[in-house]
This record gives structure tokens, sequence and C-alpha cells, in this order.
């Protein structure tokens, strides 16, 4: 994220004045209250703080607001680079936690907690892992106002805390797979910008560690749950990924090789890693000797993978779907996703009319959640019906019913999308199958824009003049490529913009050089790349492309 | 557990001696094998060890066997005090977090996430609440190779972490109730004695904070969350419960009052706290300044409840059920409810024969899979029998369940209870309905055995004389009381045993004084008790008795 604050700091100070106009104007028409609770305590006016720049404008600032506003986190101001995660994002976690853990369960993966430490002594059994991993070691060096003897580590993740008992437990064939999962929080005390959900000193995973008699049945698992993640990202959080493999340069330390799902952000054309499952090889088995006799009775190294989803996905999603009034959730991992508001009750209706309007508005309810419907009725006093509307739109909640005396006379009820703000109307019969339904369009309607946005903005390029130009449009490429590891390196070096470019859309291009993302399972076809005979795209390598690898600006 | 220990080191030779003899015998008898995975790497030989010592023999090893044989926990030796939760157990905590979590939901708790660490600044606005904790306080003063310029707290428990920003979040009494809740872990770095699940320096727990504009609104959720920990003892691990509230001198420091549920471990007879439900009062809200405009417009301090359960239930239903052959599992938490045992499958038995019955025992899984029982088949080769019965009976599966050709000749399916060791036949027509059936039959018997137990032991005493031998034979005791402060510190001296007392079960008793377990809610009726004019027990005290209340020896 700091390039998007870079970005953002250096962003065209026009589009900037004609957000904050915008914003103003938006907000005097709206009236949106202060979700984040900046307000004078106690005092229940209705402030005029809705998102306060475009999302086009100024990206950073967009979402660090959409986070905030619509109480998705909170900043923990006694320590920075934590947050606290509030239950509207806690809900789309959950989600995710169930969706997974239940398929992950098919499998025969086990859940299991581990100790939250790491004793300096088992750090030393795998130096070569911990290296990357040791500036960002949060040290507990006191218990009480007594020194520790041997300072713990707070995992920043569980290889070299797990691995010792799985050479205590696994010890035949008969034990494999062998198959745990557990989800925890993990410290990294990053030094870099922190951003929510994208790069916290704590963070919320679920780190799955299994171990397999063969290269071949742990190479199985490996995309298995790749594709599982995937499914995280395009079943429940409509955010189209390419799945693939990662390169030498970008694979996991110590790892054998990485499988990944990459998402896209229109906004500002980067990529975006999205989750990774690893087939770590016999790395970690030799180094923390576990072996089994095998069906031959000999005596071998495991196989072992570790995968891991994080709460990033909830940033991606963010980033992804919303817009200038705030955040937009996909229906099925939203907490509430009908909103149903009782509207035009004058002052001139008796209350005996207005009771009776509201009993109707509870039916309705009442109806939605047997339908299986995620409704809440705002039917809170002393609030406007605009005032409502720009709330819920904030918070992103899929459809907004309004239900009127004129609804009632012609017994429909009328609704608004979040995603598209279209409006219409639905009979009341019709109720309880029709709200499902648009819930399940608007899901797949999120996810189709975010496909076409994502598919025309992969360039397959074979010129690479062509490169930077489409960087600046926010595309990524796929180019045929060496995979070197130098190569890539240089690439980076060559794809820096000049500071202060325009891109196509008037707005100055963050200035960083593009890594890959990924070499994609899903190879492009009849474009002439001929293996064995296409020169890697960089100008100044001479080897051989053994591969199209997606590269691009990104996270 | 300490006085456990205390306990088991004192034992009676003689009872130890016994217990050995048995053991040994029934090691011979069924060679059940090594869980615990101490065996010789990769030698898959059935080691002969079972649990060694009986219950009733020396209690504490017993449990410390239980726990790792039945690999509900491993002990992470690289740091003293700290445990590994392995599946078995985690599916006990999964189906408490499922059950709990979605009666919390349907009252309108919302799930939440606060970070780990506690700042060392935040600690100094609430001394008085902290100063328990502060010996206990896991302190990280480095991250990678840099001091940080404060140090910071894992936290012990989270009002520290979450109370400022109640004091944000929480502006009018319109926000009221207010109730989030976290399932996550917490450190105390103990300096006790630790034990697998009754005492770690960490352990998994929710914690549910909540906040209410009226004394009489936060005084009923405290009961509705006591009677939902009731609901987790009782209903999932057929611990039976006494409801009750905690004296002044057991009650949580800073709170207003603790309602409690208190079990009884009939082997010690001692009393363990199950779970307690806190009335804050305003202590919090007035240290963090939590206010809200009510609906008069005044500002008041909201009243405040906090409540936890932990992985400590674990350790009570291990404890309560168990046997010497190991684990006893109420069913409803059991991982496997069932294991099937395909036996009598001589050498003599033509091959064709042998995959046509092991085909037929797959069918019997089937059909008990879809009537919704957590089944296992266990076809592995090479082990005896008799073997299998000991290694599932360690592990505490409930049912049994064995099929030969002698069975499938009589269509029937022949079971073991593994409480009572009870067996018989089950028609294989009935086996989707009888073995349910069993599986509820057990659960209950469970609580029943446990509750007549729980019910023979809790002697209403108003003779002092009686009190210490109550203790000795195992009883936890009524007794009319002032509830002050000084008498119970007195009543703890008074009641200390001779070091070496010997009870009426013929083993030397702990010397541990008593403590108040509860004031029970469900008081003793016409005992004798009249409020204002019966005394306090305690024959150094001349204070008139407020209650009945329930003390005991207790962890």
């Amino acid at each position: 994220m700091e390039e998007v604050q870079e970005q953002s700091k250096n962003a065209l100070k026009k589009a900037e004045k004609q957000a904050k106009a915008a914003a103003a104007k938006a907000a005097k028409a709206t009236a949106v209250p202060a979700a984040g609770g900046k307000g004078k305590k106690g005092d229940d006016s209705k402030e005029i703080i809705g998102i306060t720049v475009s999302k086009e404008g100024n990206f950073s600032q967009w979402y660090q607001e959409v986070v905030i506003k619509a109480e998705l986190v909170e900043y923990y101001t006694e320590i920075a680079g934590f947050y606290i995660l509030r239950p509207a994002a806690m809900h789309v976690w959950k989600a995710i936690r169930a969706w997974f853990d239940e398929r992950i369960e098919a499998m025969g993966v086990e859940e299991t907690s581990f100790p939250m430490f790491l004793s300096s002594k088992s750090l030393e059994k795998e130096k070569e892992h911990v290296e990357g991993f040791a500036p960002e070691l949060a040290w507990v060096t006191k218990a009480g106002d007594k020194d520790l003897e041997f300072p713990v580590a707070v995992r920043p993740t569980s290889e070299a805390v797990m691995y010792p008992y799985y050479a205590k437990w696994i010890r035949s064939h008969r034990d494999l797979p062998f198959r745990l999962n557990q989800w925890n929080s993990v410290v990294r005390w990053e030094a870099k910008q922190t951003t929510p959900f994208l790069r916290a000193r704590e963070f919320l995973w679920q780190e799955g560690h299994t171990a397999h008699l063969t290269e071949a049945l742990a190479h199985e698992e490996v995309l298995q749950i790749l594709e599982l993640y995937a499914g995280v990202y395009e079943q429940l959080l409509a955010v189209p990924v390419v799945r693939g493999k990662k390169t030498e340069n970008e694979k996991f330390a110590g790892g054998y090789w990485t499988s990944t799902c990459e998402a896209y952000i229109p906004t500002n054309g980067r990529g975006i890693q999205g989750a990774t499952s690893h087939a770590l090889g016999q790395n970690f088995s030799k180094m923390f000797e576990i072996t089994v006799e095998d069906p031959e009775k000999n005596r071998v190294n495991v196989w072992q993978n570790s995968w891991g989803l994080s709460t990033r996905v909830i940033g991606v999603m963010v980033m992804l779907h919303g817009d200038d009034k705030g955040l937009v959730l996909p229906p099925r991992v939203s907490r509430i996703q009908v909103v149903l508001l009782p509207v035009g009750l004058t002052a001139k209706m008796s209350q005996e009319d207005k009771d009776k309007h509201m009993i109707h508005v509870k039916e309705l309810g009442s109806s939605l959640k047997k339908a299986g419907v995620r409704v809440h009725i705002d039917d809170r006093e002393g609030y406007t019906p605009g005032y409502k509307f720009a709330d819920w739109e904030l918070k992103g909640v899929p459809i907004r019913l309004e239900f009127g005396p004129k609804d009632a006379a012609a017994s429909v009820v009328s609704y608004a999308r979040r995603d598209t703000g279209a409006k219409g109307t639905i009979p009341i019969a019709e109720l309880s199958t029709q709200v499902p339904q648009l819930l399940e369009t608007l899901q797949q309607d999120l996810y189709n824009k975010a496909d076409e946005a994502f598919r025309s903005h992969r360039l397959v390029l074979t010129d690479w003049e062509k490169v930077i130009p489409a960087l600046d449009s926010r595309n990524v490429v796929l180019m045929p490529f060496c995979e070197a590891v130098a190569c890539e390196e240089r690439i980076k070096e060559l794809t820096k913009s000049e500071e202060g470019a325009i891109g196509l859309d008037g707005l100055k291009q963050p200035s960083m050089g593009m890594k890959s993302l990924c070499i994609p399972f899903e190879q492009p076809k009849d474009d002439g790349l001929v293996l064995g005979e296409t020169k890697c795209l960089n100008p100044e390598c001479s080897a051989l492309a053994k591969s199209w690898t997606m590269f691009g600006r990104s996270y």
C-alpha cells in the first residue's frame, strides 16, 4: 500500500479538487452519518462526513475512509500497525471460515491449535526459512518483572512450531496423509507502512500443514487447496482470480514451488496476490527429520505442503467492489443482505395508521427471514429516509427495500440495488422468491463486472515497447519469459516509469516497476509463443522463453 | 492441580502398588498402543503402554496419561507451561463454539477481533484491575533486533484492550445494548505448576464484553449467559453444575458481582469452577469514561458485563468421565461417536469371502453416516481386534460396533458401550435408529451418573464438627455463612486437615482448607436456616448467616 500512498500524494490536484467538491455536494444532499464516530460524543446530530474523496481521485484515502466508515475496522491507536476487526468484517471472515472448513474437513484435514510462541532454540533449527522473518519477530523477554531465561518469539508462521511434533507423530506411511490446519493470528512486526487488511502487524489467517508419502500426492493437494482459495474469491467475494505458479523469484522461501491465485484492482491496474498454496518438497522434512517407513520398508522423508489464507481477502474485496458512496458487499458474505425501511410516514398520518404500517413492515421482514434472507429493519426514529439510505449505502448493504403507504396500496415493495443503483418494485406475493434471486443476480453481476475488467486488462504482449504504456493504462501483461531470477530483477528495473508520468486516464502513474504475478496454468493459446524458439521478451535477455508469465505493478 | 500432585505424592503406597499391578495385568491382556508416540520411531510394534495407573490410585498421573495417550494434547516441550491441542480436543472445542455461538448470536451478540497486545499506557488506566495480572504479563520488548520504544504486553484478558473503543463507539442509549464477543487465546505466564486444560500459560477461550443502559438489563444478561455456560457443561459435556453467585472473596476483581457454575470431581471430592459471567457494574465505565445520554438526556455511565468460557471445560470433562481404561467422551462432543470393526476374519476364510464381508461393513458404515452418526471404520491390518478394542477405549469412543461372519449370519451387529462396558446386539435393520438412540442414552447416563455423584456429595451441614470429616469423605458442604471476606479466610485456615489424615476411603487426604465455591441460587429448603436468626457456622464467627454457601476443597 505504500505505493498507493505515493500515488495519492502525487495525484493531480485537479482530481482531488473535483473529488472534494463532489463529496461536499453529496454530503449536503444526504447528510451521511459519522459512522467512524468522529463526532462529538453523545451528540446524536447527523454529521456530514461520508466518504470525502472519490475512488478514482484518491484511491488510498478512499480505501482508508471506507474501511473505517463502513465499520469494518478501527485503528488501534495504542500500538501502530494494529487494527480492530469489527463485526461487519468478522462476518465476512466467518463466512469464509465456514465455507473453507467444511471443504477441508471433507478432505480429511483436522483442526489443531499450537502455542503462539517459538523458542529461540527451534528457530535456530531452520535458519534459512526464518531468516526472512527475523527482522519482524516480536520477542517476549520478560514475564511480570522477571527476565525470561530464554526469550520467545510470537509466531510469524508456524513451521518451526509444528514440525518438531510432526517428526514425533508421523511414524509410518500408514499415518499419511497427515493433515492439520489451524485458525489463528500471527505477528509480523512490519517496518513498512501498514494498511488495514493488506498489511498489518497482526493478522488472522488459517495455516494448513500437511505431509504425504509421495511428491505426486502432495502435488495433488496443493492444487486442490488452491482451487478452494480461488473458490473463496470467486464464489464468496465475487473476485475473479488467475490461478498459476509463482516464479522462483516470488515463491515461498525454503519451499519447493508455490501455487497462487492473483487478483486485479481496476482502479490502479495493480495485481494483488490472493492466497498461496505451497509445495514444500522435502526441505523441511529433512530439516526436522520427518521420516516414515514406506510400504517397501525404506525410510523416506515425507513430502510436505503448507497453505494459508488471510484477512487480506477482505481488503481485496473492498478495493474491487467499493464505489464513491462507500462499501459494496457481495450478498453471500454480507452480514445484512437486505435493509428494509419504512418510508412515507408523514406527520399527517394518524398514529394508528403508522402502527398498522409498521406491523406490515415487520411481517415483510419475517417472511424474508423465513426465506433465508439476512434482513434488517431500520426503524430508527429521528432520522430521515435520505440519511438512512446514505448510511446503508456507505455500509455496503446489497439491497435496500423501501415500503411506504403507496407501496402498500399497490401491494409492492420498492427496491434499490447497491451495486448499480437500479430501482424497481417487487410484488409482495413474490418477495420471498424474488429477493433471494435478486441477491444471487447481484452477486453474479459483481463477479461478471470484475471479471470483464480483469480480462480486458490482461494484455498478451510480444512487443517490449508496449509494456510500459500497457502498465500506465492500468493493465497487467502476459509476455514470453525465461523465468530466470536475474532476468526478473532486471525487468523490475527496466519497467520503472519516469517520475511523474501521466497515464492515459490523465492521472499520474506510480513509478514502481512490474514484477511477475504468476505463470498462469491456463496459458494463452495461438499467440505465437513456441517453446524452444520464442525469446524472453526482456530485450536485454537472450534466453528462450519458458512460458507466458503474467507481470504487473502489484501490492 | 498442584494439590492433586501433592495428594498423589503422598498417596498410600498400597494403592499405588495395586494400581500398578492392575495396569500391568491390563496391559498384558490387551496390548494397548503407544498413542503418545513414546515408542521407537518407525517401529510399528504394539507397545504395552496404556494407562499405567488407576484413576483412584494416582489421580494426578492418571489424568496426565489420559490427556496425552488419548491424543487430546501434547506437551510443548520447547516452552514450559504450553500445550498443543490435538484434533480430538479441538473437536470438542469446536462443538462448544458452534453451540454457544448460535445462541449468543440469537441474543444479538456480534463477533469481533481485537489485537493481542496491550500498551503499557492503557494498562496504567486501570491499575486496580490489572494488578492481579501484572506478575503474569508476557512483555514484548523487541521487534527483530530493535528495542521497542514502549514495551507491549500480550493480553491476559481484554478489558483494557477493548474498553477505550467502547468509550468511542457507544454514544447514545440507542447504541445499547452493545455486545461483542471474541474467540482467541490469552497468555498468563503462571508461576504455579501448569496442567493441561486446567492451568496453562496460553489457553483458548471466548470473552464477551457488553454494555447496557440499566443495572436490571445487565443483570438479566449475566444470568442468560450463565445458563448457556451451564448448558455447555450439562447438555454437551454431561457435567452437572451448580449455578450460583461468588462470594466477595472469590468474585472477579474490579467487578460488581460474579455468577458461576461449579462442577464436582468425585474422585477427589473437589469442586472446580466451571465458568463465570460477571456483572462489572459501572466500575469500568467510570474508569474508561463509557457514557451515554439516556432517554431523559442525562449523561450516565453504562452498566457492563463480561463473561468467559475456556478450554478448562475439556479438563473437567476428562476428570469426571474417564476411567482406568482411559478417556470417556460424551457422544455429543466426540469426534468419532462409533467405531465399527470387522472381526472374526480368520485365516481359513477365502479372500473372496473377506472382501464380501468388508463390503458389508462399509455398507453398515454408510447407513450410519446417513443417519447422522460420526462413524469410523477401523480396517487397519496387522492389528488384532483386542488391540483395537483397547486403542478405542483409551481414546474414549462412546460405542464400539463389531461385525463378524457370525453377526452377518444372524443379521445383527454387536455393540459395546464405552461407559458401562455393557454389550449386546442390534438388528441390522434397526441400526440407523438404534445407534443414535444408544448414543443419546449413553449421553444421558453419563450425566445422570455424575449428577447422582454430585448430589450425594453435597452435604447440607449445620454442625461445624462434621465439616472436616465431610471433606475427608470427598464431599462439598452447604452451610450457613455470613459471607464476610475475613470469615471466609479464617474458614480456609480452620479446615486444613492434619498432614497425613486418612479419609474414609483409606486414602490420604490433601491438607488444603476449603473455600467457598458459590452461594447457590437454589438454596436448600426446610433445613433450618432462618435469615436474621441462624448464626454463621464458623464457630469463631458471631455474625448471622446470610445464605447457605457451598464450600469445598477445590481447584
